[in-house]
C-alpha cells in the first residue's frame, strides 16, 4: 500500500494557474488533480502545464466540493489566513509544509490537499469538511501566494516523504464516528450553542492525530459502552 | 550583521515569470531583486508581482552578469540539470535548498542567488563563476520547473534562516585567494590541460566551506610559505 495524494483546486480562476498547477506537479512526482467547478481550460492552461499537459488532461472534473472529499482517508486544506483566536477551530491550530510531512510519514491511506479560490479562499462549510488544516509560515506584509506557489512548496516538502504500513482509517468509519460523538452530545444535551464549535474540534483533533482502523473501532466501543451506562 | 540575500534572474524571457518572482520574494520577506539584461516588463510582469509591484519597480537592472555577482561574498548557482561526472566540477557536487540554508545558518555577508535563463539555462562560464551550485530534487521523468517556482522553493527554505556572527570572506579577499591559487599552479608547473579543472574544483570547495576572513589569510599565509620554500 502507498500513500495517494491528490491534488484539488476548488473552483480555479485563472487557467494559467491550472496548467503551472499541473506543470509543478509532475515537477515533484504527482499525477493525481482534481477540479471543482473550474474556470475554461483553454491554450494558456496548456502552455503553463508545459510537459505535465496529459496531468491536465486527465484532471478529474467535478462539480461540488464533497464530491472531492468523500472517498479520502485525510482532508487537509490549505490556508493563507489563520486565526489566532484558540477557540476558533476552523482555522486553528495550522499546521506547516513540514509538520504535515512528519504527520504523513510512514502511513498509508488517501489524502487529499485542497487549495481555496484564488481570491476568496474556501467557504467556511468548506473549511469545516477539512481534517486538517495546514498554512506556510510567509511575510506578514505580504502572506497571500500564488495558488502554483503553495502548491510548489507544499509538494516539495511532501516529495521526500516515506509511505508505510500504517493504513489511515478509512472514510467511511472516520465518517461513523464523528456521527457517533455527534449523537453522544445530542443524548448527554450537550449545549447547543457549543455543539458545532466541539464537533469541529473533535474533526480537528482527530484529523491531526491521524487515526487508524483499530484506533476508531476501539473509540466507537467506548462511546457504545458510555451510552449503555447512561441509560 | 545580517545575511544579505539577493535575487538574480539572468536574461529571463518572460515578463509574467519576473512579476510572479517579485511576488513570492515578498511572500516570503526578500526584498532586492536584480536582472540581468532582463526582457521587456510591462503590464504582465506588474499584473503577476500583484502587491509586491515595488520590488519590481525597485529592482536593479544590470547589463553583464559579472556586475551581479562582484560585490558578493558567495555566488550560488541554481540549476535543473546536474552531473553525475564526479570529476566535472562545474555542475557538482549540487547542494539541496535545505543543504544551503545549514550552510548559511548563523552566517552574515552578501550572498547571491543565481537564476538562469527560461530556455537554456547558464552558460558554462557563468557556472564557472558560481561558488556553489544547488539543484532542487525533482522527478527524473520532469525535472525542469517554473524558473518562480523553483524561486519559491529555495525562498521558503531560506525563509527562516537565522543570521550570526560568523562573516563570510569578503569577495575581494576571495578573488586574491583564488588568483594566489592559479600562481602556485602555474610556479609548480602543474598540467595545463588540467589547471581550469583543478581551479575551478578549488573555488567549490572553498565555495561551500564558506571561508571566514580570517581562514583566508591563513590560507594565504601557507600559500606563500609554500612558494618561499620552493625557490
Amino acid at each position: 500500500m502507498k500513500l495517494q495524494i491528490k491534488i484539488v483546486l476548488v473552483e480555479p480562476l485563472y487557467q494559467g494557474n491550472v496548467g503551472s498547477v499541473a506543470r509543478v506537479m509532475k515537477n515533484f512526482g504527482f499525477y493525481e488533480l482534481v477540479l471543482v467547478n473550474p474556470c475554461k481550460l483553454k491554450g494558456e492552461a496548456r502552455a503553463m502545464s508545459s510537459h505535465a499537459r496529459e496531468i491536465l488532461e486527465n484532471a478529474k472534473i467535478i462539480n461540488t466540493f464533497n464530491e472531492a472529499i468523500n472517498d479520502v482517508s485525510l482532508v487537509v486544506g490549505t490556508t493563507g489566513m489563520t486565526s489566532s483566536k484558540d477557540d476558533e477551530h476552523i482555522r486553528t491550530p495550522a499546521y506547516t509544509p513540514s509538520e504535515l510531512k512528519n504527520k504523513l510519514e510512514g502511513k498509508n491511506g488517501t489524502v487529499a490537499i485542497l487549495f481555496g479560490r484564488e481570491d476568496n479562499g474556501f467557504t467556511n462549510d468548506e473549511l469545516k469538511s477539512c481534517d486538517m488544516i495546514i498554512h506556510i509560515p510567509a511575510n506578514d506584509e505580504y502572506s497571500v501566494m500564488n495558488i502554483s506557489h503553495s502548491v510548489a512548496v507544499i509538494l516539495y516538502e511532501l516529495s521526500s516523504i516515506q509511505s508505510g504500513e500504517k493504513s489511515l482509517a478509512e472514510p467511511f468509519d472516520m465518517k461513523l464516528l464523528y456521527e457517533h460523538l455527534k449523537e453522544l452530545l445530542e443524548q448527554i444535551e450537550y449545549p447547543a450553542h457549543k455543539k458545532d464549535k466541539t464537533l469541529l474540534m473533535f474533526r480537528r483533533v482527530f484529523g491531526r492525530a491521524q487515526l487508524t482502523n483499530r484506533e476508531v473501532q476501539t473509540l466507537r466501543g467506548v462511546l457504545r459502552i458510555i451510552q449503555r451506562r447512561m441509560k
